[in-house]
Protein backbone atom coordinates (compact mmCIF):
# COMPACT_ATOMS: atom_id res chain seq x y z
CA UNK A 1 0.00 0.00 0.00
CA UNK A 2 1.22 3.58 -0.92
CA UNK A 3 -1.54 5.66 1.09
CA UNK A 4 -4.24 7.19 0.20
CA UNK A 5 -4.44 8.39 -3.62
CA UNK A 6 -4.38 12.34 -2.27
CA UNK A 7 -1.62 12.06 0.27
CA UNK A 8 0.53 15.19 0.33
CA UNK A 9 3.56 14.83 -1.58
CA UNK A 10 6.62 14.62 0.71
CA UNK A 11 9.30 16.82 -0.26
CA UNK A 12 12.85 17.29 1.52
CA UNK A 13 14.93 18.07 -1.49
CA UNK A 14 15.37 21.41 -2.70
CA UNK A 15 16.76 20.28 -6.12
CA UNK A 16 12.94 18.98 -6.53
CA UNK A 17 11.39 20.05 -9.77
CA UNK A 18 8.36 21.29 -8.14
CA UNK A 19 10.27 23.24 -5.38
CA UNK A 20 12.33 25.02 -8.30
CA UNK A 21 9.69 25.81 -10.46
CA UNK A 22 7.77 27.60 -7.53
CA UNK A 23 11.28 29.55 -6.69
CA UNK A 24 10.97 30.27 -10.29
CA UNK A 25 7.48 32.06 -9.75
CA UNK A 26 9.54 34.83 -7.92
CA UNK A 27 10.91 35.98 -11.41
CA UNK A 28 8.37 38.19 -13.39
CA UNK A 29 9.24 36.72 -16.90
CA UNK A 30 8.43 32.47 -15.68
CA UNK A 31 5.41 33.97 -13.67
CA UNK A 32 3.80 35.40 -17.07
CA UNK A 33 4.87 32.33 -18.95
CA UNK A 34 3.09 30.15 -16.58
CA UNK A 35 0.11 32.77 -15.32
CA UNK A 36 1.06 31.34 -11.92
CA UNK A 37 2.12 33.50 -8.42
CA UNK A 38 2.32 32.69 -5.17
CA UNK A 39 0.70 33.52 -2.06
CA UNK A 40 1.96 33.35 1.84
CA UNK A 41 0.25 32.77 5.04
CA UNK A 42 -2.66 31.35 6.25
CA UNK A 43 -4.84 34.39 6.40
CA UNK A 44 -4.34 35.33 2.62
CA UNK A 45 -4.89 31.61 1.63
CA UNK A 46 -7.87 31.88 3.81
CA UNK A 47 -9.26 34.93 2.06
CA UNK A 48 -8.51 33.42 -1.03
CA UNK A 49 -10.74 30.74 -0.39
CA UNK A 50 -13.36 33.13 1.21
CA UNK A 51 -13.60 34.87 -2.58
CA UNK A 52 -13.41 31.30 -4.60
CA UNK A 53 -10.23 30.73 -5.88
CA UNK A 54 -8.90 27.64 -5.34
CA UNK A 55 -4.68 26.81 -4.90
CA UNK A 56 -3.17 24.55 -7.74
CA UNK A 57 -0.46 23.82 -4.74
CA UNK A 58 -0.53 24.48 -1.38
CA UNK A 59 3.24 23.84 0.40
CA UNK A 60 3.00 23.28 4.25
CA UNK A 61 5.66 22.24 6.85
CA UNK A 62 5.16 18.74 7.16
CA UNK A 63 4.87 18.94 11.03
CA UNK A 64 2.15 21.55 10.52
CA UNK A 65 -0.12 19.67 8.44
CA UNK A 66 -1.38 17.28 11.41
CA UNK A 67 -3.95 19.85 12.79
CA UNK A 68 -5.43 23.12 12.74
CA UNK A 69 -5.58 25.95 9.52
CA UNK A 70 -3.50 23.71 7.61
CA UNK A 71 -5.14 20.43 8.42
CA UNK A 72 -7.80 22.42 7.25
CA UNK A 73 -6.46 24.31 4.39
CA UNK A 74 -4.92 20.88 3.01
CA UNK A 75 -8.30 18.99 3.43
CA UNK A 76 -9.79 21.90 1.20
CA UNK A 77 -6.76 21.71 -1.23
CA UNK A 78 -7.76 17.93 -1.50
CA UNK A 79 -11.13 18.64 -2.58
CA UNK A 80 -10.65 21.09 -5.44
CA UNK A 81 -8.52 19.12 -6.94
CA UNK A 82 -5.23 20.81 -5.71
CA UNK A 83 -2.22 19.36 -4.64
CA UNK A 84 -0.32 19.29 -1.12
CA UNK A 85 3.62 19.18 -0.72
CA UNK A 86 4.63 18.81 2.82
CA UNK A 87 8.13 19.93 3.07
CA UNK A 88 11.34 20.12 5.43
CA UNK A 89 11.83 23.14 7.31
CA UNK A 90 14.96 23.79 4.73
CA UNK A 91 12.63 23.67 1.21
CA UNK A 92 10.35 25.68 3.64
CA UNK A 93 12.59 28.29 3.73
CA UNK A 94 13.91 27.93 0.26
CA UNK A 95 10.68 28.59 -1.12
CA UNK A 96 9.43 31.59 1.88
CA UNK A 97 9.88 35.11 1.28
CA UNK A 98 13.12 35.95 3.32
CA UNK A 99 11.26 39.17 5.20
CA UNK A 100 8.39 37.86 7.42
CA UNK A 101 8.35 33.95 6.40
CA UNK A 102 5.43 31.81 6.75
CA UNK A 103 4.76 27.75 7.47
CA UNK A 104 2.10 27.81 4.47
CA UNK A 105 2.40 29.02 0.53
CA UNK A 106 0.52 28.69 -1.87
CA UNK A 107 0.54 28.48 -5.98
CA UNK A 108 -2.67 30.29 -7.50
CA UNK A 109 -3.41 31.17 -11.13
CA UNK A 110 -3.50 34.40 -12.17
CA UNK A 111 -6.99 36.20 -13.06
CA UNK A 112 -7.65 39.26 -15.19
CA UNK A 113 -10.53 40.99 -15.45
CA UNK A 114 -11.77 42.79 -18.74
CA UNK A 115 -12.09 46.19 -19.21
CA UNK A 116 -15.63 46.92 -17.13
CA UNK A 117 -18.52 47.43 -19.11
CA UNK A 118 -19.61 51.43 -19.32
CA UNK A 119 -22.81 50.95 -19.73
CA UNK A 120 -23.60 48.81 -16.77
CA UNK A 121 -22.12 50.93 -13.68
CA UNK A 122 -23.68 51.89 -10.79
CA UNK A 123 -23.76 55.57 -10.15
CA UNK A 124 -21.94 54.99 -6.69
CA UNK A 125 -19.15 52.75 -8.98
CA UNK A 126 -15.60 53.80 -8.74
CA UNK A 127 -12.94 52.13 -10.48
CA UNK A 128 -8.78 53.57 -9.85
CA UNK A 129 -6.81 53.38 -12.81
CA UNK A 130 -3.22 53.57 -12.25
CA UNK A 131 -0.79 54.64 -14.89
CA UNK A 132 2.37 53.09 -14.76
CA UNK A 133 2.83 52.51 -11.33
CA UNK A 134 6.01 50.98 -10.39
CA UNK A 135 6.40 50.33 -6.71
CA UNK A 136 4.99 46.60 -6.13
CA UNK A 137 4.58 48.10 -1.87
CA UNK A 138 2.21 50.93 -3.76
CA UNK A 139 0.04 48.91 -6.19
CA UNK A 140 -0.37 46.49 -3.70
CA UNK A 141 -1.60 48.94 -0.56
CA UNK A 142 -3.94 50.35 -3.54
CA UNK A 143 -5.60 47.38 -3.90
CA UNK A 144 -6.02 46.42 -0.42
CA UNK A 145 -7.71 50.39 -0.29
CA UNK A 146 -9.83 49.68 -2.86
CA UNK A 147 -11.12 46.45 -1.57
CA UNK A 148 -11.23 48.87 1.86
CA UNK A 149 -13.54 51.65 0.28
CA UNK A 150 -15.72 49.10 -1.75
CA UNK A 151 -14.51 50.39 -5.12
CA UNK A 152 -14.77 48.35 -7.74
CA UNK A 153 -11.72 47.56 -8.85
CA UNK A 154 -8.20 48.62 -10.45
CA UNK A 155 -7.10 49.07 -14.42
CA UNK A 156 -3.34 49.20 -14.62
CA UNK A 157 -2.65 51.21 -18.05
CA UNK A 158 0.45 50.81 -19.51
CA UNK A 159 3.74 49.38 -18.12
CA UNK A 160 3.24 48.89 -14.46
CA UNK A 161 4.64 46.78 -12.09
CA UNK A 162 3.52 43.34 -11.52
CA UNK A 163 0.13 42.58 -9.23
CA UNK A 164 1.08 38.77 -8.86
CA UNK A 165 4.47 39.51 -7.34
CA UNK A 166 5.09 38.52 -3.94
CA UNK A 167 5.70 41.59 -2.86
CA UNK A 168 2.53 43.66 -4.10
CA UNK A 169 0.42 40.20 -2.81
CA UNK A 170 1.81 40.69 0.02
CA UNK A 171 1.00 44.29 0.67
CA UNK A 172 -2.45 43.75 -0.20
CA UNK A 173 -3.11 41.21 2.80
CA UNK A 174 -5.49 39.23 0.85
CA UNK A 175 -7.00 42.20 -1.30
CA UNK A 176 -5.80 40.42 -4.24
CA UNK A 177 -8.26 38.15 -4.34
CA UNK A 178 -11.17 40.17 -3.76
CA UNK A 179 -10.19 43.41 -6.27
CA UNK A 180 -10.98 42.79 -9.77
CA UNK A 181 -7.84 43.76 -11.75
CA UNK A 182 -7.87 45.02 -15.31
CA UNK A 183 -5.11 45.75 -17.85
CA UNK A 184 -4.62 48.16 -21.05
CA UNK A 185 -2.12 49.87 -23.28
CA UNK A 186 -2.92 53.38 -23.25
CA UNK A 187 -4.63 53.52 -27.04
CA UNK A 188 -7.19 50.79 -25.92
CA UNK A 189 -7.63 52.44 -23.22
CA UNK A 190 -8.47 56.14 -24.14
CA UNK A 191 -11.11 54.50 -26.78
CA UNK A 192 -13.04 52.53 -24.07
CA UNK A 193 -12.58 55.95 -21.67
CA UNK A 194 -14.47 57.71 -24.33
CA UNK A 195 -17.77 55.08 -23.41
CA UNK A 196 -17.37 56.34 -20.04
CA UNK A 197 -20.62 58.03 -18.60
CA UNK A 198 -19.70 59.64 -15.19
CA UNK A 199 -16.34 61.83 -14.33
CA UNK A 200 -12.75 61.21 -14.91
CA UNK A 201 -11.30 62.50 -12.22
CA UNK A 202 -7.28 63.31 -12.03
CA UNK A 203 -5.20 64.68 -9.61
CA UNK A 204 -3.41 67.39 -10.89
CA UNK A 205 -0.78 70.06 -9.32
CA UNK A 206 -2.07 72.74 -11.12
CA UNK A 207 -5.67 72.31 -10.23
CA UNK A 208 -8.12 74.70 -8.42
CA UNK A 209 -10.58 72.45 -7.04
CA UNK A 210 -9.90 70.67 -3.66
CA UNK A 211 -10.78 66.87 -3.45
CA UNK A 212 -12.49 67.57 -0.56
CA UNK A 213 -15.08 69.89 -1.67
CA UNK A 214 -15.56 68.42 -5.22
CA UNK A 215 -18.97 66.83 -5.95
CA UNK A 216 -18.07 63.84 -7.99
CA UNK A 217 -20.69 62.57 -10.54
CA UNK A 218 -20.70 58.28 -10.72
CA UNK A 219 -19.65 56.00 -12.03
CA UNK A 220 -16.43 57.18 -11.72
CA UNK A 221 -12.66 57.00 -13.00
CA UNK A 222 -9.89 57.72 -10.34
CA UNK A 223 -6.65 58.33 -12.51
CA UNK A 224 -3.42 58.16 -10.75
CA UNK A 225 0.14 58.46 -12.20
CA UNK A 226 3.56 56.98 -11.48
CA UNK A 227 5.67 57.67 -8.61
CA UNK A 228 7.75 60.33 -9.95
CA UNK A 229 6.53 62.19 -13.25
CA UNK A 230 2.63 61.12 -11.91
CA UNK A 231 -0.09 61.25 -14.36
CA UNK A 232 0.89 61.71 -18.35
CA UNK A 233 -0.18 63.89 -20.40
CA UNK A 234 -3.02 61.49 -22.92
CA UNK A 235 -4.76 60.32 -19.44
CA UNK A 236 -4.35 63.98 -17.71
CA UNK A 237 -5.75 65.09 -20.90
CA UNK A 238 -9.12 63.26 -21.25
CA UNK A 239 -10.31 64.25 -17.40
CA UNK A 240 -12.96 65.40 -16.53
CA UNK A 241 -12.87 66.89 -13.21
CA UNK A 242 -9.06 67.64 -11.94
CA UNK A 243 -8.79 67.95 -8.21
CA UNK A 244 -5.56 68.94 -5.64
CA UNK A 245 -4.64 67.78 -3.06
CA UNK A 246 -3.84 70.75 -0.65
CA UNK A 247 -0.19 70.42 1.24
CA UNK A 248 2.05 72.44 3.76
CA UNK A 249 4.79 74.27 3.25
CA UNK A 250 7.39 73.62 0.08
CA UNK A 251 6.04 70.22 -0.42
CA UNK A 252 4.07 69.15 -3.44
CA UNK A 253 3.68 65.02 -3.80
CA UNK A 254 2.55 63.06 -1.36
CA UNK A 255 3.42 58.73 -1.62
CA UNK A 256 1.24 57.72 -4.73
CA UNK A 257 -1.02 55.00 -2.24
CA UNK A 258 -1.75 57.82 0.45
CA UNK A 259 -2.73 60.63 -2.18
CA UNK A 260 -5.13 57.43 -3.74
CA UNK A 261 -6.43 56.58 -0.60
CA UNK A 262 -7.46 60.09 0.73
CA UNK A 263 -9.34 60.83 -2.57
CA UNK A 264 -10.98 57.39 -2.74
CA UNK A 265 -12.04 58.24 1.06
CA UNK A 266 -13.51 61.32 -0.25
CA UNK A 267 -15.13 59.99 -3.36
CA UNK A 268 -17.02 56.68 -1.60
CA UNK A 269 -17.65 59.30 1.72
CA UNK A 270 -21.27 58.58 1.80
CA UNK A 271 -20.72 55.14 1.79
CA UNK A 272 -18.48 54.77 4.64
CA UNK A 273 -20.02 54.88 7.40
CA UNK A 274 -19.93 53.50 10.94
CA UNK A 275 -21.86 50.70 12.03
CA UNK A 276 -22.73 48.74 15.39
CA UNK B 1 52.03 69.77 -5.86
CA UNK B 2 49.54 67.28 -4.42
CA UNK B 3 46.33 69.32 -5.16
CA UNK B 4 44.65 71.73 -3.52
CA UNK B 5 44.32 70.35 0.14
CA UNK B 6 40.50 69.84 -0.24
CA UNK B 7 40.55 68.18 -3.20
CA UNK B 8 38.20 65.19 -3.46
CA UNK B 9 39.61 61.90 -2.64
CA UNK B 10 39.71 59.76 -4.97
CA UNK B 11 38.60 56.57 -4.78
CA UNK B 12 38.48 53.20 -7.03
CA UNK B 13 39.31 49.85 -4.93
CA UNK B 14 36.20 48.08 -3.44
CA UNK B 15 38.79 47.21 -0.55
CA UNK B 16 39.12 51.12 0.46
CA UNK B 17 38.35 51.01 4.38
CA UNK B 18 35.66 54.55 3.84
CA UNK B 19 34.14 52.35 0.92
CA UNK B 20 33.54 49.64 3.33
CA UNK B 21 32.55 52.09 6.43
CA UNK B 22 29.58 53.48 4.41
CA UNK B 23 28.84 49.99 3.11
CA UNK B 24 28.78 48.58 6.54
CA UNK B 25 25.91 51.69 7.47
CA UNK B 26 23.80 49.06 6.42
CA UNK B 27 23.49 47.84 8.97
CA UNK B 28 21.68 48.32 11.99
CA UNK B 29 24.10 47.89 14.58
CA UNK B 30 26.75 50.08 12.68
CA UNK B 31 24.15 53.22 12.00
CA UNK B 32 23.63 52.80 16.15
CA UNK B 33 27.15 52.44 16.91
CA UNK B 34 28.50 55.13 14.29
CA UNK B 35 25.59 57.43 14.61
CA UNK B 36 25.95 58.20 10.80
CA UNK B 37 23.48 57.22 8.04
CA UNK B 38 23.31 57.28 4.13
CA UNK B 39 20.65 59.26 2.13
CA UNK B 40 20.65 58.61 -1.49
CA UNK B 41 20.24 61.11 -4.70
CA UNK B 42 20.60 64.58 -5.42
CA UNK B 43 17.55 66.18 -4.90
CA UNK B 44 17.28 64.39 -1.13
CA UNK B 45 20.80 65.58 -0.43
CA UNK B 46 19.42 69.16 -1.47
CA UNK B 47 16.59 68.84 1.09
CA UNK B 48 18.84 68.36 3.12
CA UNK B 49 20.97 71.26 2.55
CA UNK B 50 17.58 73.10 2.68
CA UNK B 51 17.04 72.55 6.39
CA UNK B 52 20.33 73.01 7.41
CA UNK B 53 22.02 69.63 7.44
CA UNK B 54 25.35 69.11 6.25
CA UNK B 55 27.29 65.74 5.23
CA UNK B 56 30.15 64.07 6.77
CA UNK B 57 30.60 62.99 3.38
CA UNK B 58 29.66 63.16 -0.12
CA UNK B 59 29.96 60.71 -3.06
CA UNK B 60 29.87 60.81 -6.26
CA UNK B 61 30.93 59.59 -9.70
CA UNK B 62 34.38 60.90 -10.28
CA UNK B 63 32.92 61.86 -14.17
CA UNK B 64 29.62 63.81 -12.18
CA UNK B 65 31.69 66.14 -10.66
CA UNK B 66 32.76 68.60 -12.92
CA UNK B 67 29.61 70.19 -13.29
CA UNK B 68 25.88 70.49 -13.00
CA UNK B 69 24.13 69.37 -9.46
CA UNK B 70 27.35 67.11 -8.46
CA UNK B 71 29.82 70.10 -8.63
CA UNK B 72 27.54 72.28 -6.47
CA UNK B 73 27.14 70.22 -3.49
CA UNK B 74 30.64 69.62 -3.70
CA UNK B 75 31.58 72.73 -3.54
CA UNK B 76 29.14 73.01 -0.63
CA UNK B 77 30.22 70.16 1.57
CA UNK B 78 34.17 70.95 1.51
CA UNK B 79 32.84 74.88 2.51
CA UNK B 80 31.11 73.34 5.47
CA UNK B 81 33.88 71.22 6.07
CA UNK B 82 32.81 67.70 4.83
CA UNK B 83 34.45 65.24 2.39
CA UNK B 84 34.40 64.33 -1.22
CA UNK B 85 34.88 60.82 -2.74
CA UNK B 86 35.37 60.89 -6.29
CA UNK B 87 34.23 57.10 -7.16
CA UNK B 88 34.31 54.69 -9.98
CA UNK B 89 31.43 53.04 -11.30
CA UNK B 90 32.11 50.14 -9.70
CA UNK B 91 32.71 51.55 -5.92
CA UNK B 92 29.25 53.34 -6.75
CA UNK B 93 27.23 50.37 -7.30
CA UNK B 94 28.95 48.46 -4.29
CA UNK B 95 27.67 51.41 -2.36
CA UNK B 96 24.31 53.00 -4.08
CA UNK B 97 20.88 51.01 -3.54
CA UNK B 98 20.19 48.22 -5.67
CA UNK B 99 16.81 49.32 -6.44
CA UNK B 100 16.62 52.67 -8.33
CA UNK B 101 20.63 53.55 -7.71
CA UNK B 102 21.68 56.82 -7.53
CA UNK B 103 25.07 58.74 -8.77
CA UNK B 104 25.16 60.94 -5.28
CA UNK B 105 25.24 59.69 -1.84
CA UNK B 106 25.85 61.46 1.59
CA UNK B 107 26.75 60.30 5.10
CA UNK B 108 24.98 62.47 7.56
CA UNK B 109 25.01 61.79 11.40
CA UNK B 110 21.65 61.00 12.88
CA UNK B 111 19.57 63.70 14.90
CA UNK B 112 17.19 62.52 17.22
CA UNK B 113 14.85 65.55 18.71
CA UNK B 114 13.95 65.48 22.50
CA UNK B 115 10.21 64.96 23.45
CA UNK B 116 8.13 68.16 22.70
CA UNK B 117 7.72 70.70 25.89
CA UNK B 118 3.75 69.83 26.56
CA UNK B 119 3.35 73.59 27.53
CA UNK B 120 4.99 75.19 24.88
CA UNK B 121 3.01 73.54 22.26
CA UNK B 122 0.14 75.63 19.90
CA UNK B 123 -3.10 74.88 19.43
CA UNK B 124 -2.60 73.47 15.70
CA UNK B 125 0.47 71.60 16.38
CA UNK B 126 -0.26 68.00 16.06
CA UNK B 127 2.54 65.20 16.81
CA UNK B 128 2.12 61.51 15.70
CA UNK B 129 3.00 58.70 17.95
CA UNK B 130 3.98 55.75 16.41
CA UNK B 131 4.18 52.06 18.91
CA UNK B 132 6.40 49.34 17.70
CA UNK B 133 6.04 50.44 14.19
CA UNK B 134 7.92 47.57 11.78
CA UNK B 135 7.56 48.38 8.29
CA UNK B 136 10.41 51.29 7.25
CA UNK B 137 8.53 51.43 3.94
CA UNK B 138 5.69 52.65 5.89
CA UNK B 139 7.72 55.18 8.56
CA UNK B 140 8.98 56.80 5.92
CA UNK B 141 5.57 57.57 4.26
CA UNK B 142 4.46 58.86 7.24
CA UNK B 143 7.33 60.97 7.91
CA UNK B 144 6.73 62.34 4.44
CA UNK B 145 3.24 63.04 5.33
CA UNK B 146 3.86 65.00 8.30
CA UNK B 147 5.80 67.03 6.29
CA UNK B 148 3.19 67.39 3.95
CA UNK B 149 0.21 68.27 6.18
CA UNK B 150 2.50 70.60 8.50
CA UNK B 151 2.50 68.03 11.72
CA UNK B 152 5.47 69.04 14.21
CA UNK B 153 7.05 65.37 14.10
CA UNK B 154 7.09 61.98 14.67
CA UNK B 155 7.79 60.44 18.28
CA UNK B 156 8.90 56.41 18.47
CA UNK B 157 7.75 54.34 21.09
CA UNK B 158 9.23 50.80 21.96
CA UNK B 159 11.04 48.93 19.91
CA UNK B 160 10.68 50.86 15.84
CA UNK B 161 12.31 50.40 12.89
CA UNK B 162 14.67 52.27 12.52
CA UNK B 163 14.31 55.37 10.40
CA UNK B 164 17.56 55.85 9.69
CA UNK B 165 17.61 52.84 7.30
CA UNK B 166 17.88 53.34 3.55
CA UNK B 167 14.55 52.04 2.95
CA UNK B 168 13.11 54.73 5.29
CA UNK B 169 15.29 57.29 4.22
CA UNK B 170 13.93 56.98 0.59
CA UNK B 171 10.38 56.73 1.75
CA UNK B 172 10.24 60.19 3.05
CA UNK B 173 11.89 61.84 -0.15
CA UNK B 174 13.68 63.94 2.04
CA UNK B 175 11.60 64.69 4.52
CA UNK B 176 13.55 63.17 7.46
CA UNK B 177 15.45 66.29 7.16
CA UNK B 178 12.59 68.46 7.74
CA UNK B 179 10.46 66.64 10.47
CA UNK B 180 11.77 66.08 13.95
CA UNK B 181 11.78 62.51 15.10
CA UNK B 182 12.00 61.93 18.70
CA UNK B 183 12.30 58.33 20.42
CA UNK B 184 10.15 57.10 24.07
CA UNK B 185 10.39 54.17 26.00
CA UNK B 186 6.70 52.97 26.91
CA UNK B 187 6.92 54.39 30.44
CA UNK B 188 9.09 57.43 29.84
CA UNK B 189 6.18 58.15 27.10
CA UNK B 190 3.15 56.98 29.13
CA UNK B 191 4.65 59.94 32.29
CA UNK B 192 5.74 62.76 29.59
CA UNK B 193 1.68 62.32 27.83
CA UNK B 194 -0.19 63.05 31.63
CA UNK B 195 1.46 66.93 31.20
CA UNK B 196 -0.01 66.82 27.25
CA UNK B 197 -2.45 69.60 27.29
CA UNK B 198 -4.69 68.65 24.44
CA UNK B 199 -6.02 65.51 22.62
CA UNK B 200 -4.41 62.28 22.70
CA UNK B 201 -5.77 60.50 19.95
CA UNK B 202 -5.84 56.81 18.97
CA UNK B 203 -7.80 55.01 15.86
CA UNK B 204 -9.78 51.99 17.47
CA UNK B 205 -11.77 49.14 16.02
CA UNK B 206 -14.17 49.49 18.62
CA UNK B 207 -14.67 53.40 18.92
CA UNK B 208 -18.34 54.80 17.98
CA UNK B 209 -17.04 58.22 16.62
CA UNK B 210 -16.33 58.36 12.62
CA UNK B 211 -12.33 60.05 12.42
CA UNK B 212 -14.27 62.42 9.56
CA UNK B 213 -16.53 64.14 12.19
CA UNK B 214 -14.82 64.22 15.47
CA UNK B 215 -13.77 67.85 16.86
CA UNK B 216 -9.92 67.43 17.30
CA UNK B 217 -9.00 69.88 20.47
CA UNK B 218 -5.22 70.77 19.91
CA UNK B 219 -2.45 70.78 20.62
CA UNK B 220 -3.21 66.70 19.69
CA UNK B 221 -0.85 63.72 19.81
CA UNK B 222 -2.11 61.17 17.34
CA UNK B 223 -0.91 57.37 18.02
CA UNK B 224 -1.08 54.81 15.87
CA UNK B 225 0.16 50.57 16.39
CA UNK B 226 2.08 48.36 14.76
CA UNK B 227 1.13 46.72 11.32
CA UNK B 228 -0.56 43.96 12.55
CA UNK B 229 -1.46 44.44 16.28
CA UNK B 230 -2.49 47.78 16.19
CA UNK B 231 -2.11 50.06 19.50
CA UNK B 232 -1.04 48.50 23.17
CA UNK B 233 -3.33 48.26 25.76
CA UNK B 234 -1.40 50.87 27.66
CA UNK B 235 -1.10 53.33 25.27
CA UNK B 236 -4.85 52.83 24.05
CA UNK B 237 -6.04 53.75 27.81
CA UNK B 238 -4.71 56.94 27.59
CA UNK B 239 -6.13 57.66 24.95
CA UNK B 240 -8.87 61.07 25.53
CA UNK B 241 -10.29 60.46 21.84
CA UNK B 242 -11.05 57.19 19.76
CA UNK B 243 -12.19 57.68 16.33
CA UNK B 244 -12.60 54.91 13.82
CA UNK B 245 -11.93 54.62 10.26
CA UNK B 246 -15.20 52.97 8.32
CA UNK B 247 -14.39 50.55 5.98
CA UNK B 248 -16.83 48.76 3.79
CA UNK B 249 -17.20 44.54 3.71
CA UNK B 250 -15.19 42.24 5.51
CA UNK B 251 -11.89 44.67 6.11
CA UNK B 252 -11.15 46.17 9.25
CA UNK B 253 -8.10 46.96 9.09
CA UNK B 254 -5.41 49.44 6.33
CA UNK B 255 -1.61 49.91 5.47
CA UNK B 256 -1.28 51.93 8.74
CA UNK B 257 0.81 54.35 6.68
CA UNK B 258 -2.69 54.73 4.94
CA UNK B 259 -5.16 54.95 7.96
CA UNK B 260 -2.32 57.67 9.44
CA UNK B 261 -2.48 59.68 6.29
CA UNK B 262 -6.22 59.67 6.33
CA UNK B 263 -6.57 60.90 10.21
CA UNK B 264 -4.04 63.76 9.63
CA UNK B 265 -5.77 65.05 6.72
CA UNK B 266 -8.34 65.06 8.95
CA UNK B 267 -6.67 66.88 11.94
CA UNK B 268 -4.86 69.48 9.96
CA UNK B 269 -7.73 69.87 7.86
CA UNK B 270 -7.84 73.95 8.41
CA UNK B 271 -4.62 74.34 7.66
CA UNK B 272 -4.50 72.58 4.07
CA UNK B 273 -5.96 75.06 1.95
CA UNK B 274 -5.26 75.44 -2.04
CA UNK B 275 -3.33 78.83 -2.34
CA UNK B 276 -2.70 80.62 -5.86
Amino acid sequence: MSGPANAPLVVTSLQNDRVKSIRALDMRKERKATGLFVAEGASIIMTAREHGWQPETLVARSDALGDGVAKDLSAWVVATGGDVMAVSEAVLAKLASKENPQSLLAVFKQRLAPLPDPRTQDADDVWVVLEEVRDPGNLGTIIRTVDAVGAKGVILVGQCCDPWSRECVRATMGSIFAVPIARAERGPFLDWRQQWPGDVVATHLSAREDFRSADYRGPALLMMGSEGPGLGDALSAVATRRVKIPMAGRLDSLNLAVATALVLYQMRARHLKLTD
